[in-house]
């Protein structure tokens, strides 16, 4: 520990108004009922259950947040197997519901390597496993006697599961299994909790049946010994490497070098081999997985709101109380400098991530309402066919598997998915640049929080490959709506329906003073982007990939005309406006206006090629409506940030504070805590030592 | 260190074609002579320099880079120490010039404690200090007896160095100066080598004259002792912390409690206080600053085209390597994968930053001949005046200060380093990304690389607060077109008086096919915005804050067009057309093209409001002009990186390694190489163990 402050130091203040009367007269200047709005948000529940974690966790020292920006790769890793164990402990303890589990690891945000173990592997096992399998293998995982992983990704290997190389052999005359990676390229790669922590791995091979392939399968796979946890033999697993973030989970490797295991060990509740014959049993239809990903998906779109609502809160209540400069117009004199928040430069690059932020709260929501809907209706099909008992009987996603509202569900999670972790991905990093020099420091809690949260644009379906399928949708469904051959009841194939219709008389949408009109727009640009693909494709027969950009742009004016239009509709509820004041509505009418015309601007070619606007709307929109609209939002945007009730602890931000002590953080952890001020160095060139600690000196040829 | 890989996985290949076979392929398809292009870009000259100290750098164990992204903050800091000491005596050895140092930590690519000593102290030494100041502080300095930093940021003002705290006192009565940091806020913050390593500081501060302040000037001040390097009484100074990047840098803190240093050390060169009468000495003019701030944005500019290639680099030769899925027009049942590069999504996202790194080369180029003009101008009218030998002399910068040609290169110097590093820093992080999962790693080399250059978004005039200068610049000039005022020599008046000519009749630019036409609408569009500002500026009389979003659109626009025309005035000049054969400079006429219209399309909205394009124009640029573009371009992509000639010993990325062999090098890092597989973890909820070594055990008791 560095020595503490001289005295003289202690009684130094920060200059000029404190960042705590900054805050509270911003506080004041807005009659924003923060709580009413949060409890409409989130519910009182799920409020009174993160402040009842809160405490809980707030009172271990385990999860001490204090050294964690100092900590290199090994010491984080530490003190996230320490953590997930005493998660592990208190989730007992106090029969914390999955639900309650999950808000302890969102209030603590960062990974641990019990990341997997608890998600993936238990989850698999529930929904892939056979009653048998359950018994012998998700009992002992649920009692962490097996710590388990899901080992897809290979090291050559990434969205194309066709491709993966790892092959699970059928032995007829042992009745077994034989694991083998054949190439360099097949060793598992980037597999959560598998470089440390877990001793089973499910591993994604493609079985092979005498000879022939039947593509990628499940297996369950002891890969450490349970006592010694050593790897077993022919067994080659380790931890991949530092990355740019994520550093507190241990992604591992695993190569497998003829590795048998019993026929039980293939997850059998869809598909299988018959051990007696050696004959494939085919899966009864083969849109299974679509359940686990669809919901992996909605649960991004749901996340990325918060995800991003904490660069915002962070950047918002820091520039607010950073002073910089007087503006230019100020007369000569005058005393003190501008809040940054007063900037209109400011306000244009966080106020709209404000909006989106809450565009993606309401979209999320939306999104999981969407996906419930379905495993409802799935359940109600299944009920009506008597129940799912026997062995590799049909589970919930296996009931009407074409049904329109899958294919939709499908394609909007693939749509919602990319367009809200690049949101937040790329929100993020604007709030961070928009603190200025400090928001470079490890103390403005955004870096690290950006950095972790970088790989969900990539895994889970990249964000450019799933515009693939987005747009392969929508082709489909505008043939079905041009032959007629569509029941016409979803929502996309009424607005190309509406699209056919009116394309000959114009649009004319009054985008500036409707709002309804303004949701209309998004839905024009999504038809004409999707008629003209569809025209490159069957009628002048362009290659595929000559379109991937075009289908690319589509997608994205999908997902942005599905977040403007559930934006607008949650607004419109009932629940919506009986639950907030005037006030508060018309301050989220502003939101909502903000967030359309942001990507109306933005994509201000695509609107008026396809002529959903005119040049002048798009000109208006920017000069004016944006203008005025940053204006009356900006009194309230640190209520509107306090109403996601982010506790300190939980953003661990010096620049982020509730109570605007920026400065006295930045400099408490600078010089008190920052453990590289316990010694000095040798800066001199032609001595060789580095370093000098009361335990002595540091030369450089330890280092070679 | 891990234990070695098993024998039967050093037997193990990467799967299908080799990436060494891949990348001969894409070598062995372009006839682009690669040698012939890099002399071109480099000169013969500065290449065998770079490969002559490469030599000497990978012949010193000090510079292994093999642990580099493993090490925590702590052993990062020690092991930039001992290298930028092994460096420094390099450099006295090999009696390197400023200009060679420079290349050693160029390929070195990370920041060392020495890095604001050897840059800003001597320089400011040199540039403000009296010859009596240059024995008494500036040889030593050389020697590396004084080792400083310059610390002029404080922990609560960045940007604005007239809202600077500290205070520098006049005391007449033993006439010394008194530095203090009257609040918290007057800490000085950020600065470079000041953390650990710095023994004095140039420190600017309030010049306080019997009461009254002069504003901000520099002091020079011991702060550490020469022996033991412990900080002076009453000096309070140490390291801010760990940031998202740059974390071999030891940026640091300083606060004073009325700390006293004689007069001789306040720099003495431009301004000072007469010791006798305690008067002010005025300096000769204000604009002495442009200098230095000019020289250093203009090395941003040049760094920036390099800087850029890396991450395209490595990306374009890993997705050469890379392949994943078929084409979805590919018949059923043909063998084998995409080259990742092939699909026209990834070519769209990485050849536009293949362009952009040859056109900021171009840029950063005459960014350059453009500053040493003006200092061979100035130097020309110091000698006219019979040289600057007397103590207050003017300086270099101080001739001629208000002549267009300085008042055009702060302009363009602004403009170009918020776009230039704007661009590759989002654009390395595009390449990042276009890496897959496995650009997420550390072994890609994008990722730190990345984040050390982060803060030159924000350091050297923020890339926001910059553009307020260029406009202020673009407006003025108008305003003296409008007014006749000008001698209508420079680059923008003629501009200007062009557009006002034409403003009526139209522009009707013939983009697609001339170049000069594209060249051309960029210089519309600038004076176009121009315009439209001054008209709101002062015909509205808009508040200038109420611009702020206009004009950062028009020194974006300006920024562009300059690149463009650098660029393209670059592959007119005699010296070009006399070393390249017709295939590269074609090649290179791509690049331009695909550079353009790739920020044409972006900015498309611009275009045509402004009327320099027409809707229509756009479109054609967007489905055919760029598509064929990329068709062009793609073959000859792995060689056009080849030609930036980086070491891969500098780029230090498994993806990115001139031979291909990616999986191979991602698998040694990871297994043979990653200190993490050193240890076995006790993975039980229940046991209060976490990791077992050699040694023995650790508990998490240890962490609390």
């Amino acid at each position: 520990m560095p020595p503490p402050n001289p005295d003289w130091v202690k009684a130094l203040k920060p200059s000029g108004p404190q960042g705590s009367e900054l805050l509270q007269r911003e506080r004041d200047q807005s009659a924003l009922n923060v709580d009413q709005l949060a409890t409409f948000l989130f519910t009182s529940e799920v409020l009174e259950r993160r402040a009842k974690i809160l405490e809980i966790l707030q009172a271990h020292p385990v999860f001490d947040k204090s050294q964690n920006y100092f900590r290199g790769r090994r010491e984080r890793l530490e003190a996230a197997l320490a953590r997930a164990k005493a998660l592990r402990q208190l989730s007992v303890k106090h029969q914390w519901s999955q639900e309650e589990y999950e808000v302890a690891n969102d209030l603590i945000s960062e990974p641990t390597p019990y990341g997997l173990h608890a998600t993936m592997f238990l989850k698999t096992l529930e929904e892939q496993g056979t009653p048998a399998q359950h018994k012998l293998f998700l009992e002992p995982a649920r009692r962490y006697e097996y710590i388990g992983c899901y080992a897809q990704t290979e090291l050559g290997h990434g969205s194309n599961v066709r491709g993966l190389e790892t092959t699970a052999t059928w032995d007829p005359t042992d009745k077994t299994f034989i694991l083998h990676s054949p190439h360099l390229t097949a060793s598992k790669w980037w597999i959560g909790s598998l470089g440390k922590a877990a001793n089973h791995a499910i591993v994604v091979a493609q079985l092979i049946l005498d000879g022939k392939s039947y593509g990628p399968h499940p297996f369950v796979v002891q890969i450490r010994d349970l006592k010694t946890h050593e790897p077993l033999p022919d067994i080659h697993v380790g931890d991949i490497g530092p990355k740019f973030g994520y550093n507190t989970m241990d992604n591992g490797f695993l190569l497998f070098n003829h590795v048998k295991i019993p026929h039980i060990n293939m997850l059998g509740r869809f598909s299988g081999v018959d051990p007696a014959t050696g004959k494939y049993i085919r899966p009864v239809n083969p849109v299974l997985v679509y359940g686990t990903l669809t919901y992996i998906r909605s649960m991004i779109v749901f996340q990325s709101g918060s995800t991003l609502a904490r660069g915002v809160t962070i950047a918002t209540r820091y520039c607010a109380v950073r002073r910089q400069f007087q503006d230019r117009d100020t007369p000569e004199g005058s005393f003190g400098e501008n809040q940054v928040l007063d900037y209109t430069m400011v306000q244009y690059r966080i106020l709209p991530l404000l909006a989106a932020s809450y565009a993606l709260h309401f979209t999320g929501r939306n999104m999981l309402n969407l996906y419930n809907a379905n495993q409802k209706r799935m359940a109600q099909g299944q009920s009506a066919r008597g129940g799912g008992e026997a062995k590799r009987s049909p589970g919930p996603e296996q009931i009407n598997p074409g049904s329109d509202l899958l294919a939709d569900l499908h394609a909007i999670s693939c749509a919602l998915k990319a367009f809200s972790s690049t949101t937040a991905a790329e929100g993020l990093e604007v709030c961070r640049r928009a603190c200025g020099g400090h928001g470079y420091s490890a103390f403005s809690g955004i870096g690290s929080w950006y950095a972790d949260y970088l790989p969900t644009v990539t895994w889970e379906g990249d964000n450019y490959m799933l515009t693939q399928q987005v747009a392969r949708y929508l082709l489909k469904s505008a043939r079905a709506v041009l032959t007629g051959k569509t029941a016409g009841t979803n929502g996309i194939t009424l607005v190309f329906q509406h699209f056919i219709k009116r394309r000959d008389i114009g649009a004319a949408f009054d985008v500036l003073d409707n709002d309804q009109d303004l949701v209309d727009a998004f839905a024009w640009r999504v038809a004409f982007l999707t008629f003209e693909a569809l025209k490159h494709r069957d009628e002048d027969k362009q290659s595929w990939n000559s379109l991937l950009i075009d289908l690319w742009r589509l997608s994205t004016a999908y997902a942005q005309y599905l977040a403007v239009k559930n934006f607008y509709e949650a607004l419109q509820a009932e629940s919506t406006t009986a639950s907030l004041d005037p006030t508060t509505l018309s301050l989220l009418h502003k939101l909502f206006q903000l967030f359309a015309f942001h990507h109306l601007t933005s994509h201000a070619s695509e609107f008026f090629t396809s002529a959903a606007t005119t040049v002048r709307q798009i000109q208006l929109a920017r000069t004016k409506r944006i203008n005025s609209l940053l204006q009356d939002i900006r009194p309230h945007a640190v209520r509107l940030v306090d109403a996601w009730k982010f506790p300190d602890w939980q953003l661990d931000s010096a620049l982020g504070r509730y109570d605007g002590k920026v400065y006295e953080d930045m400099f408490h952890r600078a010089s008190e805590v920052n453990p590289l001020n316990d010694e000095t160095i040798d800066p001199y060139p032609d001595s060789s030592v580095l370093f000098r600690t009361e335990k002595g000196t540091k030369a450089i040829k330890s280092l070679l």
